[in-house]
């Protein structure tokens, strides 16, 4: 085991860090990667209180746990979407507002540059996230796109996120785009095109979670290797195909767990995802951050799940050899 | 051969009917399904000039041709979609009209309703289409879907259309939703809720497409089976998928053509979709309507692809058997 | 672990149930499904002296372990089976009587009553087993069929198990049919047409076994599903098929265990058996009763087997999940 | 086209042989394998009747057609089968006489030899068919088969076909069984079998029929260069497999044709034989007999099938090539 | 159909020229690519005979054929080669000379030399063939490779080549490497390799035939695409996978045609060469030059294959699309 | 676990025997294989030294370690091969001696037959080891073989080898080919070939390892089956195909562990080999003697890999059934 394991706590926002923190302690986690929602870290309490920083570490301290990476998903999709009630219910108020599109847009990319300023103050490096897309809804060309409009979402893509990104320079954090439908960069091709956008700036990564790619039918060891300089971060997740003739990939409108789905998120090692071929690929590029794991499995308890997950990624996550096997064919002279 | 072999007009709409028809008369199609764009059937027109449908066939009459179906996709798609500058790009200037969205949605609907007349004048009984949808955009649910919204997606495209087939019902004609990703219906979970919502009426069918069903892993011959009553027409037409692990099923965002696509519509025969399993499952429902081929191949010359896909129909569309193979072993008493 | 998990005894029912009851209770099994030959449960001694049942119990606990089902499966076969040598080797010889093939049909549908009475004494609700059939011989239809024959063979079932569930139902226990090749039903179309035939009455149940499906080529999980209502228990057992182009799918007449043969059944977890797919499955049907272990395998010592299955059921046995993972993305309001 | 291709006329047998010569004849077929039932070739009349031989080859040269072969499939199955109601409908009734089974079996095995005798008179070297097995209903061993019952059932055969095989040595005709779940032989494993039990003797080789083999999961390429020496005729048919994790490989005891299926006989072609690989195998064994096609499919009119299958085995079946491809880069010394 | 279709003498040099161009000719090839052994292109003639060349041209003119490109696989061969018995075989005795095998490497670079002057004379701008290689024996690092020595075959390859292909430069003539294992470049990665070893010089370029990448699991319209600009030529050809568990990929040092190797040479359509995929493919790259079938099929009389394979070429090439499907859904404005 | 599992140390040759048996020791090893390189077993101190051996067998005492077997693959690739600078790195210098090919081939035949003499003295009945090959490098047969030269090459091996098992024969030792790419044996038919050439005398026979038969589409149970009396060694070892379109199965001349390989050796248990297929073909043959762990994964670190593959092996060597499962359902009489 060469890597830290820690949880994600996306989640489990429905507890208290301080429950969630006894319990991911004596199930033997590393470090948790804590969510910026429910009560496990405050991004405003962080820059505001002066002792809020301290304190969660403590916490986390207390249970043996640290802490190498943030994540704001929730409001970085609000950067770039389209704005509707879905982003109501997912945006803390003060980015909601009076909830007009452009204006919920522009507090989720301060609210992001905060979080940047707030990571650092926690000492960590890395804030995982989601970018939002201008143009994801165009996803199946009919009425048939004008595909300038595609090239639109990416320039807003960068207008928006290079001031967010800046700050986090400013302050040597580093912003890790969780790759994933629904953001402006989703598999190979949508990941170069978001990156030559914003110039292939460092402090914009990826926070790579195989889980997205299996159900798009993409080789996700394959994409570490390509991506290499930019995997900041790596997520511990699974999905599932459940294809029988009846079935459509496109998962029919229907909630994750649906039995007619055509495909659904499973606890790491349930699935289709190669995470031998993935930590294989990890060790070649040299990537030493931690694996979160994320539970999203509709058909397992997720206290079993959290458990499951990291029995199996303990034993997954074997170190490199050091030396070819047939060196010591030859003789020493 | 046993069934009538069509042309869907659609993307030959730069072409005049009537060069378009010399053609396709010459290539030995038995006749064209209409669109109603181009100038090759004017709804408008159908119903205020009154040698109008008889002009167009004669026409079609003049080179060989008849005509079962008129198609009316684009109209029928600006019913229940949110509508943008795709639409304008589609829709004729008296639907678009100032572009106001509720009133665009709504003129599409009268239009919907006089192409059922119109269809009615020309004495076809069929009007192939899409419906549009208002929740197809919320696809892949993140953020969270609140899934009473998709719900009320379907309410609303039973409120928009029932009206439309009180039409098609009036004037004896059927509408025919070509099941297709961004509609209201297009895998089996969605076409089962779609007809459940507007109440299994007769007058609202499916133009069965396999070349949608194919990319989404789904079986074809299965689906005629399950909705066999609903299967008003039936449309020739194939997509390949193009799958390496670095191509992703999604489409990328890329035009329909580009290499990088992880499927692509091809010309019928050379694709993912089982013909001959759809032939014999039309056989046995008892379909007796037009096969309509639809040319969509970036790749392939249009004249050479009509020709190419009219010889394999041809050769595809067999008559079933009248009696048990076994039938002659046994002694006649 | 939410199920117990129990043993079928009818592989072992060459020990004593005292031996094989301590061996199963020093591996850790919750209890055993008790087979009604060998000396493990006997319908007669249980019907006529009073105190076998609780013998059997108070044997049972000695070892830590209980029984919530009996398998009758020997006798069962025989109720609709043309009676052969076969039936004679695997009857009690009060079943077996004279061998007139009618005459040990009548007595083995009695000896299911029976058994089904034996059952309420010892306090279990569900007996597993077997139907036979009168037309399994003719399932590759050669000579052709005269298919009046094969519904006559679902009539000659009803006939013959609606008198025996009478019994079961007075006594409030259910039968489980475990749908097998060789019974009447043996895959979804006959299980289908035999609940049909029985008037899907509710002491008439399956009890599944996933590895007669495997080697069918059929879905498991899918089945569970369909059949959600039926299912009363459920057999950990696995097969494998071991097809490389000079083995034949049916078998080639050999028996179980040799080389030639194009499937064979194998231990739990080594074979094409889903079973995480079947724990989906009857977790969302909500079944709670066992998971009872079968050993067939004719490459593992049975002590080894039932050991390692033990193990893997335990592993694969998890709970569902109470919400989704996605709730704690919502900001509570 | 190296090889005659012939119409097997089984399965026309309602229409009489004056008919079918005909539709054969302007099909181009080059033959007719005639099967003994109908009015196709009476064996009992040519042997009383000195001139019935000659008109059959008149009335088939008239056509410009010949005969390599006669089939006698349904005597043949009746000469070790345990005979029923089915045999009653297939057999003469000169053959069927009061249908005791014994009886039946020895009259059956008297008309296969007449056929052979038959068959000299006709000038013909080869007669396909059938042989019955009294066991293959003990396929699924449950209730347990005593497996030297399975020897015994390959002794019978050998008992009951070697005198039959005697006569078609005396008159210098092969017999040749068309390989099939039913018969003796079936697959590998029960073809070597019944070879043995038969001594290996010359005039008892194969009709080989890869439609029996592809729902097997059996290579007939392989197959052919195993049992080269005994492959005497071979049969053009087709099956395909339909599985959907719904749909039995054993077939649910359903007629063919039916939609519920897992596999179905189809037209040559349009199913899972690779019929290609079979060419290259009989050019491998230096095979020159007919190539005889059987039209069994259920969805499709048998004149499109026979017309459709002999244009499919014309462009399939090519001569072997002479010399090795790169004999041309060598100089010429 | 929009490229000439030739064919590769190469596997006919036992025919005379005259005898297979009017052969050519009579079943419509458009051209011939002609072989430098046999009498069909004598290298040392067209440089010393003046009329040579016009010779040839004028004889091909005779059966309406053309000739785009010649080949020189078996010199080509020897340039880079550990020389042994087999290239004595296959070389003329003037570059054989005394089979010194250095000197043979360099008369062999003359030749090639020569090989370009002689195509510049006949007024073909393209030359096909082999480069040999030094480390191809090299294949399986056992005992292990220094791989430095892989790396100086690169650059023995470099060295000897260089000066070749400045001749081809001097007269205006490319040569095509067809890529190929025994070749210094076999796949994707070697072709890299070889192509930086010689500084991706514009003279030097691919012939590409997919039926050697089909049996190494390579994607052949890939290739195409990634090295658009020196696809020089096209070769037709068709490889088969045979394998079954008992045949190795390998192919076991058994000749082609041996019915145990893992994979064979087939007439083009008859394997598993995309031939498809690669024409669109090649309309993507923009490739108008010829199409060249190469006859290698043991098991297909070579007559038989060269017009089965024309026929399969002729409807498989078609002509790219000029537009969009989807162009005629926009209103013009 | 029935066999006695040991670790092959030809790949920890770098470190002295007595800290590689101190960490086997602990790891919980039955047993070494000793190589005969490094310091690990030493054949010319085995033969000079009288207590060299027994010194071997205390030190392996001491750390609770067996041997059954030892090693000498690299000296016995020499007897075969064409000579060149690898071997030159692999060979002890006494082998070597002035590197000319025919000297070292003998020397290394002589060295063959002292290794057999040396295990005599060790107490071991086997040794391991390869052949060589002197037709290895025509493997591709282009240019064309002359293929009475790969007849030769058989012949030559038989002659090199026959003396050398006359020496194993004469001092009770067998000789066991690890049957691989390189040596004159590496598939079913070259296997099939070497025994020929050999006389399939019983003092050669074959160490097996499966995953040189993975990347070569090679079934490994029907093999072990198949020459079920020469399966003399088992070697744990594991392979993986990584094939994506881009990447060879010939593996590209590049070094094992990277990344544009098409397949590559893995951790037993990590690829594509079916260990417990061979567990149960090594049951059903009678095989007793050590199943013997090789590492060889560049990817992994060794000595968790050596941890990690014992635990592997430990849970997937059960022992076989001593009975048929269906045997308790008969009645005893």
């Amino acid at each position: 085991m060469t890597r830290p394991v820690t949880l994600f706590t996306g989640q489990w926002a429905d507890l208290p860090l301080e429950t969630l923190a006894e319990k991911a302690g004596e199930w033997g986690f590393d470090g948790l990667e804590l969510a910026c929602w429910g009560d496990h870290f405050d991004v405003e309490a962080a820059l505001q209180d002066d002792g809020y920083a301290e304190g969660r570490r403590e916490l986390l301290d207390r249970h043996g746990l640290r802490c190498w990476t943030i994540g704001n998903h929730l409001v970085g999709q609000a950067v770039c979407d389209p704005i509707d009630g879905r982003h109501k219910n997912t945006l803390p108020p003060r980015v909601w507002g009076d909830g007009d599109p452009e204006g919920v847009r522009r507090r989720a990319a301060e609210e992001m540059k905060n979080t940047a300023r707030a990571a650092a103050r926690l000492g960590v490096d890395t804030v995982s996230g989601f970018t939002g897309s201008s143009v994801w809804h165009l996803l199946y060309s009919f009425p048939p796109n004008d595909f300038r409009e595609i090239e639109k979402g990416y320039e807003d893509f960068a207008e928006r996120w290079n001031p967010i990104i800046d700050v986090f320079d400013e302050v040597g954090v580093r912003f890790a785009l969780e790759v994933h439908p629904t953001e402006i960069a989703y598999d190979y091709v949508t990941t170069r095109k978001a990156f030559d956008a914003i110039g292939n700036r460092e402090g914009f990564g990826i926070n790579f979670d195989p889980s997205h790619f299996a159900h798009q039918f993409l080789n996700s060891p394959e994409f570490i290797e390509e991506f290499a300089e930019r995997i900041y971060h790596f997520h511990v997740k699974d999905s599932k195909k459940r294809l029988n003739g009846r079935r459509s990939i496109l998962g029919s409108h229907l909630d994750f767990g649906g039995p007619e789905r055509g495909w659904d998120f499973v606890s790491p090692g349930h699935g289709d995802v190669d995470l031998e071929g993935c930590v294989r690929a990890l060790n070649r590029i040299g990537y030493t951050g931690p694996l979160s794991i994320e539970w999203e499995d509709s058909g397992v308890d997720r206290e079993w799940g959290a458990q499951d997950a990291l029995a199996y990624v303990r034993r997954t996550d074997f170190e490199p050899s050091t030396h070819a096997f047939d060196a010591a064919f030859a003789r020493e002279e």
